[in-house]
């Protein structure tokens, strides 16, 4: 449904409606000039040709003393989702399943599905605070589980795993001898601190997912990487080898100067953001929408009780609104979720006219 | 065998070794300065953003045209690698066999491996002019047998398949009801008139692999294309959804501007190669090495009787040539496989080498 949102959004546009986009992570700012000018002058300086599988040394050099670990450790990808899925289809190929806690970000689903993989899913709830319950965590295991998925923080709730309850989730993969894949995609510009799932495991038991797209506004250069033991990223390098071979030099020139800027930029986005949180929850929560505190950017995931999300996502882009239905994260029927990726004063319009929707 | 040279080869470099790089199809030409511009403008447009996994409307239009098919019969991909790896991804998943004539590009086989796919090995040979025997063809397909994989013209050979072989093939193949994927990534570029597949079908029954790298020296762009039915691509650009997402849309725009200088481009390139064509065939036939005169750029694949290519790929390497032995295309000891895509002058001095290390 989320893809379908998209795809009806267009076409309303291509007819010359007027949308105000919410539908979609993909934020409403240009990718910062620094870094564009960073990737023409490596397309000048002829970085244009086939390149290592592994990524850029110079690239992985510096995320791995960023997340404290080896270059061996990493791997660049065209994306974190070509990341996640190459990793689900090297540990998860020939069945197993993996547990992934809801609601979820609508690809963990789909890739499993694509590569044969069964899926069993964990209810998180708003009256619950989406936290984890540990005793159904651990019961849900079988012998065919292979992998837990964690997004920390949340797409779509913009919630981070409280670090009690982090602890408690590794304490039993590890008892289990299950691999947890972290994707922590909006980590580094979230408004709390966030325990990575590196903090627990020097050696790279587990995997960390991660991207450019979100902390730089670069969602449409295709870039970010994997880090995980050396076996894993060796396993990835082959796999890159007869798939997608590199991602093109100079977008990784591009994004090292993100890197190199960091701070810099991603305490711009932030700020930007919470603005946005803050609009978005004063005026929701006036409205009698129940929702959690957005511990990230992006996204809010409110619930109104009775709500049909996807009856409700259809009539407010008849309205020029478009947000994604509940259940494209799950089974959340009385959720629908708002990216907060448009122009401050587009976002304001549009929640007036989703609280409007909602009496 | 492939990557092991290249990464060998690297290493040395490292060292601060001279090694001439002939064992990859990366040409040593930039990119054209228009295709560059062309990229640097769409980014500073703003073209960084998500965009549909289809690819463009503009490129896939335009490709359409220039291939006698409609826009949603196409469909880009991150390097025609991609494209190939999605259709057998697809089209194999649970099994089944795809029919290769060798010697092959490597990836098709580690491809299908990697998906849980068989591969059935059709061998043709310098002495019957790398002809695919029909009759084998056809009592090589089973039950299980789903694709033909064709690459035309061949990569290691530059052979281009005379046009009553491929009646033939594609005869068969609709006889028995077994899809074509016809990798033609050297086929704009050829010296002589190659055959496409679609011109054997309007309604894509077969499959088409091309991509931008070797017509256009954007071999690091990441960017190919696959045209075939509308359900295959309508999956391909599912699968596109949860992997890649999409080819960034100023490298699409990058393209697209190479497909509208392409006339000029690809004239360019044809002379160059050409020159360098007659340049090695004249040294290695002197050298009493026997192979076939390329139809094609960039690949010689030269025999010498009672090589073992292997040993004589690694002892040049020492000598500061890197070529890739006939191993690493099938069971080709007597065979390597030169790769004009060095200046000139040193292909002259890397000749030379590869002559006297025959002796």
């Amino acid at each position: 449904m989320l893809y379908e949102i998209n795809e009806k959004a267009l076409k309303l546009e291509s007819e010359g409606k007027k949308i105000i986009r919410l539908n979609l992570g993909d934020p409403d700012m240009a990718t910062p000039p620094e870094i564009v000018e960073a990737a023409y002058a490596s397309m000048k300086a002829g970085k244009t040709k086939y390149a290592s599988s592994y990524g850029e040394t110079r690239l992985r050099q510096k995320l791995a003393e960023a997340h404290g670990v080896k270059v061996e450790n990493v791997v660049i990808t065209p994306g974190s989702k070509w990341g996640i899925f190459a990793t689900m289809f090297l540990m998860m190929k020939g069945g197993g399943n993996v547990i992934i806690p809801t609601p979820y970000w609508t690809a963990y689903d789909l890739t499993a599905k694509a590569i044969g993989a069964k899926t069993k899913l964990l209810r998180t709830e708003l009256e619950n605070d989406w936290k984890v319950d540990l005793e159904a965590l651990e019961s849900m295991i079988d012998k065919d589980t292979r992998m837990i998925i964690l997004n920390n923080p949340n797409n779509p709730t913009s919630k981070v795993i409280d670090p009690e309850t982090l602890d408690g989730i590794v304490e039993i993969a590890n008892k289990k001898g299950i691999t947890i894949l972290s994707d922590e995609v909006y980590g580094t510009i979230a408004f709390t601190k966030t325990k990575s799932i590196l903090e627990y495991d020097g050696a790279c038991r587990h995997i960390l997912s991660n991207g450019f797209s979100k902390t730089f506004t670069m969602t449409g250069w295709r870039i970010g990487y994997i880090i995980a033991n050396k076996m894993l990223v060796d396993n990835i390098t082959k796999l890159n080898q007869i798939t997608i071979n590199n991602v093109p030099v100079f977008i990784q020139d591009a994004a090292l100067k993100g890197l190199e800027l960091h701070r810099e930029i991603a305490s711009k986005i932030k700020e930007k953001y919470r603005h946005r949180a803050d609009l978005a929850t004063t005026k929701l929560a006036a409205a009698g929408f129940k929702f959690s505190k957005p511990d990230a950017p992006f996204y809010v995931f409110p619930k109104l009780d009775g709500l049909d999300s996807e009856k409700f996502t259809l009539n407010l882009l008849d309205k020029g609104v478009a947000v994604a239905p509940g259940t494209a994260f799950g089974d959340y029927r009385e959720h629908f979720r708002i990216s907060l990726t448009a122009p401050d004063e587009e976002i304001e319009v549009a929640l007036d006219k989703i609280c409007e929707a909602a009496q």
